[in-house]
């Protein structure tokens, strides 16, 4: 029902507004259709990583140096491994990023331990937080049954993927989401959603989702107002064992 | 301008009908906002080309019997090669998929050629139609400048892409496409735009583009009603030699 | 002491019959060292698989029509999944090609199983066989001990890898072999060992190997005259759960 | 006729020498041919570049410091690119490792300039040599024809290929190569031979070939004593346009 209103009244604003007008004389050349400026700026894709040139690198095997700790500010003490991969350090807290973003598009890869054979939330068990506010659920669901609005791939207590796409236990996973930030006025009421899509190993699982508002583990989505904020990852605190590695993202 | 008169409208309708109203009593126990059905159907990754299980194979190096000639509908001229791509046949004439589609999420990849030295838009065009109608633009752009409109990557003379990611002339680039089909209602209005997001070589290119209609080499985009149509790749008539490889959708 | 002994000879035998004799008038122009003839047959490198044009492909997802069990000589048993890959069936026995070869190239994928936390010569054992009688150790060696020359990349009971490379835990490592099969005289008599080179993960791990003879589980190696044999992939008979995809060879 | 000669003497060193003599009294258990030491070293792959972690990386897209000129011994002037790849710079000479080496496991991408139609061997021309003196070599022999001791893959005027398996031209070649050093005794006589065994796109193109001598465009190989070397990749002169990228070795 909603959705009907919605897009009868965005017709008519989009007829009024955008569409070429009866008025205009329609062009009989295939000139007069042309846009030659701005250009486009140049992005390279790096053939040893796939990263583009315009990307903020948050872990590249390296270091992690883009990071701290969310509990007080300090180095994280996540491990990183010799494959240049790292792994959440069991009791000491999520991550966060240093710096804060808006609108992103972010990617990253993640595994799923194959020690950990726990069950429902607790087998592998991480995320990723947009603004520090918005997750994208990681979690074992090979074999694993849970909620399905807090499983892999789920926008954590607010919508299920639309297909179970991850690999067997102990693969890579690879992540590709275009997240756009959330808008208040200046009264602090959302005037626009935060937008999530979300691919899966290549397959599309979360198709331009409207948040509802932050994640929350008790009770409904919050809308309070606010600005940027850092990319989090979780720290699930119970034996995860996920591992990370070639996170990247570009400035929307 | 429209877009804010939009925005305002959407808010409205979203906060009558959708969100939490304030006569619920928020939940205090995290088990009340789990939802547990129905479960997201299981879509394996095929390990050595990538592709899910639940995809539609237009092209993966064996035959082109997903496709007929546009012209006459008899089988395809264009040439299979022995590294499992494919290449434009000059003069044969575009090549449409035999199944007609709706809402896809579609991969492809391509290459221009590196004996192709045309300018402007003779340099390796070809592209990909959606439902027959709505044009992807396929072109070498490396070191050869064209309308931006009209640029590797655009949507056809309606939208240049965000940034200019193609790879150097000869490398393999990758199309990850979502398309949602528009909508008619009865009396063959559109009421809802389709859309387009793409990425090329992994990079965000076309961010949830609104159609403003067909694609149209002169004149304005056009919004007559129609159905599901086929993928179309085109032929661009000028020895572009481009080739493609691994095709494959999954509808949405 | 064997090898000077060894290298001295063949050194004599080289200078003699095949080198640049001193007789000879060394040329003055770079056409001289030129050969044309014959030309070397072309290669396709699919871009989907990356599979050669020349190849043999023994297993690509679909079906295991190039094996048969070792046992009775039926159709295998062994499970084919979604992902395109296939997983040892226990208590099915050996699976074999139909085909015998002699000196090969071969590419084979394969994963150790995250459910399998055996010990020692179970935890996900198989291992390839060239001419049904010279084994390649597959193995899962991350944090599990087990004699060196038996260890994942060794020539069973005969070599140890120079280094461990396999990857973590249900992850897929590939090799890349080069067999050159031993010969015998018409007395049956072996006048030269066959030959393993090993790639695991792209990291040599056996470097022109001399094979003592055929892999023993009790004893010593022997050299009993032979001629082409099967590649066999091992059910070693307790729960391996060991998978496998992208199996070719190339004769050489 | 060299070859049978060379494998009956060998053959009998080896049976005296080296084989389980008739007096050894076979042993009837299994862990009789266990080995338990010494353990190999571990490697581990880099996930997102597969470089192993024993690797001395020549070039990963950043800089050229493990590089410079042959002319002068400055640092080398060939072009870095957006894209992590570098490119032979014309006329400003070859580029050699700072670092000497022996034997290794080399592994090196290259793709040859779409550009570039000169032909015969001006045809992206360059080449990697070891210890400074032996050649494998890079051309563009898509439609063009050459020596076959000097085309794509050749020890250059010394032996062809087994196949041509070079990609299109502007695609990525993957070398991966083995290089025994030639050895040599006191009074400077070479008492093994070098040998190369090369991989283009993962298919065997050089098998344990035993090098003449020395690279020379004109005239015999040389095998004057030497010991370690430089790696060295090729400016030919003639506009080659040959790009690089990630290049790394392991000492062997």
């Amino acid at each position: 029902m909603r959705k009907q209103i919605f897009l009868i009244i965005a017709l008519t604003v989009t007829t009024i507004s955008c569409g070429p007008s009866q008025q205009k004389v329609e062009p009989t050349n295939p000139e007069a259709t042309e846009v030659w400026q701005p250009k486009p700026a140049k992005v390279a894709i790096n053939g040893q990583t796939g990263i583009p040139s315009d990307a903020v690198i948050l872990f590249n095997g390296t270091n992690l140096n883009a990071w701290k700790s969310k509990n007080d500010g300090s180095a994280p003490k996540w491990t990183i491994n010799k494959d240049g991969s790292m792994t959440v350090k069991d009791k000491t807290g999520d991550i966060v990023t240093k710096e804060d973003f808006g609108s992103v598009q972010l990617h990253l890869e993640w595994r799923s331990d194959p020690n950990n054979t726990q069950t429902n939330q607790n087998r592998s068990n991480s995320g990723v937080f947009f603004q520090g506010l918005y997750e994208v659920q990681i979690l074992n669901n090979n074999d694993n049954d849970t909620y399905v609005n807090g499983m892999v791939g789920s926008i954590y207590k607010q919508n299920p993927p639309l297909v179970m796409a991850a690999k067997p236990t102990g693969e890579w996973n690879s992540y590709d989401i275009i997240f756009h930030a959330p808008e208040f006025d200046n009264s602090g009421d959302r005037v626009k959603a935060g937008i999530l899509t979300v691919f899966l190993n290549g397959v599309l699982i979360q198709d331009h989702f409207e948040l509802l508002g932050s994640t929350e583990y008790i009770g409904y989505p919050k809308n309070k107002a606010h600005g940027d904020g850092p990319i989090i990852l979780q720290d699930h605190g119970d034996m995860s064992g996920v591992g990370f590695r070639n996170i990247w993202l570009r400035k929307l």
